[in-house]
């Protein structure tokens, strides 16, 4: 029997509620005890691990971007949703400007629920548009505070938030990319390299792969301006904010404490990538025929620093994660592999 | 050793050169003979298979847009372009305006080969920024017609022409979805229903089951208006020209006489689907949460065509394939959902 765990004051409950933070401090919740599959699924998981052109047969991409919403997301919103149905939940409501949006708009109609998402003003129009599509309600806030801010208040009347920043079963739902990893290269790589907002995948690698006996190296890549975490780690970073990493624009991650300890524990680090490095590690990913999204493409930035600073060697085994489809941006990616 | 056989003619080589249509009658090639599985992957195939909301228990979706460039054609690039790499080539060409001109121009990419794909005026622009994106020199022509002649004309000047309503390997590159059905669903389905257009994922389900004791029922649907199949086997169908079908519209399917074996030898049908069926099936999949372009919607419509005239039982073991992805289709998908 799964439970609900609070590591700041030790809080516990059954998970025969829905919870999304805990109800004793506000902390983050997580989730201790055997937990099912997901019985909502549209196909998440599983993604393909392959060497791409121009990169050595060492360096390994995992391909997130394959997921049924076009993004990683989708191995929390099964997790998560699976678990509302389980509680009789028919009506969810979450806050997100983008792919958390898609995807658990998706899961929602999978399952059969009724879905608000409130979005930013200026949320991206094809992004706005694909949720609509899904059969979500959009509720429109000022800003990403106000946003989530709206999407608890829409909680109170009666629909269970999601809130996949805080979220303990989303979290969980991101474990199985770590057996995945391991399956696939027949035994655990020296580093992973990640793009990092929320580090909700970050947290699902370092979960996933503690049951193993070696953890690998967890790099976390943030996009100058929303580095949280890598502030936490090193000193303030004062680069301009990054226009092209969309989807990692997240400035107060609820699990920046989790994410700290994940990355130190692993011996990994934290880096910060500009929109130029993103433009370059993108032009490298679309000319050797991965479609991703800009964000997708700090992973590999963040790859190039490390190469760069020597501290990634030539014989060790590296998974760079790409987590987001690009077919949503196709002007802007012909932009940028000019 | 494989071999290109011509079955009209009798011609018979060796797959050491590249052929891409009989050199001696100028009909359609097979292979024939073992043949590898491709070098060159971006991880396409062993796609997802799973029920959906709002259907039973006995209907599969098989999830060809989660391939990687969002549609089945990168099973056929895999192996074509696999097979160009052996050979040595190191340019190559094609004709098209969407799905497969980007699938080529990944695969390319992932080759390390230069790639030409030459468009038609007006292809959609966000499947031309992709193109594009992916590295590849766009030429334009006046219509399909003209882009197919053109793409030829660029073959004479030292590059491959891929040709993919043509091409062998393409189509050889298909097969593997056979076995995956089979295996997914432990058991080889009654009944499959797939979009059409040039016949080569039809071609693909027929060459993978024939080697099985049964082949299922194949129902292919074409558009309105773009219905050579159908209307080889049944009536002209007079209906106007579908618009949303955008990835379905061929008129000369140069594997005809194959695709009508196909349907006919399986004990399948062709069926003919019109926008209006086409915008309720699209709006079904989305609010199950399957986020596909509208031509992929066709083979729902059809399977509710043969649900309403009986042709299916409740009790048959159906498999419904989703060829691409709806991620490039955002403004579309939202008016449809409406």
């Amino acid at each position: 029997m799964s439970k609900y765990v609070c590591k700041k004051c030790g809080f516990e409950a059954d998970t025969d509620k829905w919870m999304w933070r805990c109800p004793s401090c506000g902390s983050v919740l997580d989730i201790t005890g055997k937990v099912e599959a997901p019985k909502i699924t549209l196909g998440e998981g599983d993604t393909p691990i392959v060497n791409l052109f121009g990169f050595g047969g060492n360096v390994y991409f995992k391909l997130e971007y394959l997921n049924p919403t076009g993004s990683f997301k989708d191995r929390g919103s099964a997790m998560a949703l699976s678990q509302a149905q389980k509680l009789g939940i028919g009506c969810i409501v979450e806050d997100s400007s983008g792919n958390a949006g898609i995807s658990v708009a998706a899961y929602a109609a999978a399952a059969g629920m009724w879905a608000t998402i409130v979005v930013p003003q200026g949320c991206a129009p094809g992004k706005r548009q694909l949720i609509e599509a899904l059969g979500a309600e959009i509720v429109e806030a000022e800003d990403r505070t106000a946003a989530g801010n709206r999407a608890r208040e829409l909680e109170t009347r009666g629909c269970a938030y999601i809130g996949h920043q805080w979220n303990p079963w989303f979290i969980k739902g991101m474990e199985k990319i770590a057996s995945e990893i391991r399956a696939q290269l027949k035994g655990i790589p020296d580093a992973i390299i990640t793009p990092v907002s929320s580090g909700t995948l970050l947290l699902g690698l370092y979960n996933g792969f503690k049951k193993y006996k070696k953890i690998p190296k967890l790099y976390a890549v943030q996009a100058s301006g929303y580095s949280p975490l890598y502030e936490a780690l090193h000193e303030k970073n004062g680069d301009k904010p990054s226009k092209l990493a969309d989807a990692l624009q997240v400035s107060n991650p609820p699990r920046l404490e989790q994410m700290k300890e994940a990355v130190l524990k692993s011996g990994g680090d934290a880096l910060v990538v500009s929109d130029e490095e993103i433009v370059m590690a993108l032009s490298k990913l679309l000319k050797a025929g991965a479609i991703v999204e800009p964000s997708s493409a700090t992973a590999l930035a963040g790859y190039m620093q490390l190469v760069n600073s020597d501290k990634i060697k030539d014989k060790e085994k590296i998974v760079i994660v790409l987590t987001g489809s690009g077919l949503k941006y196709p002007e802007v990616l012909s932009l940028i592999s000019h």
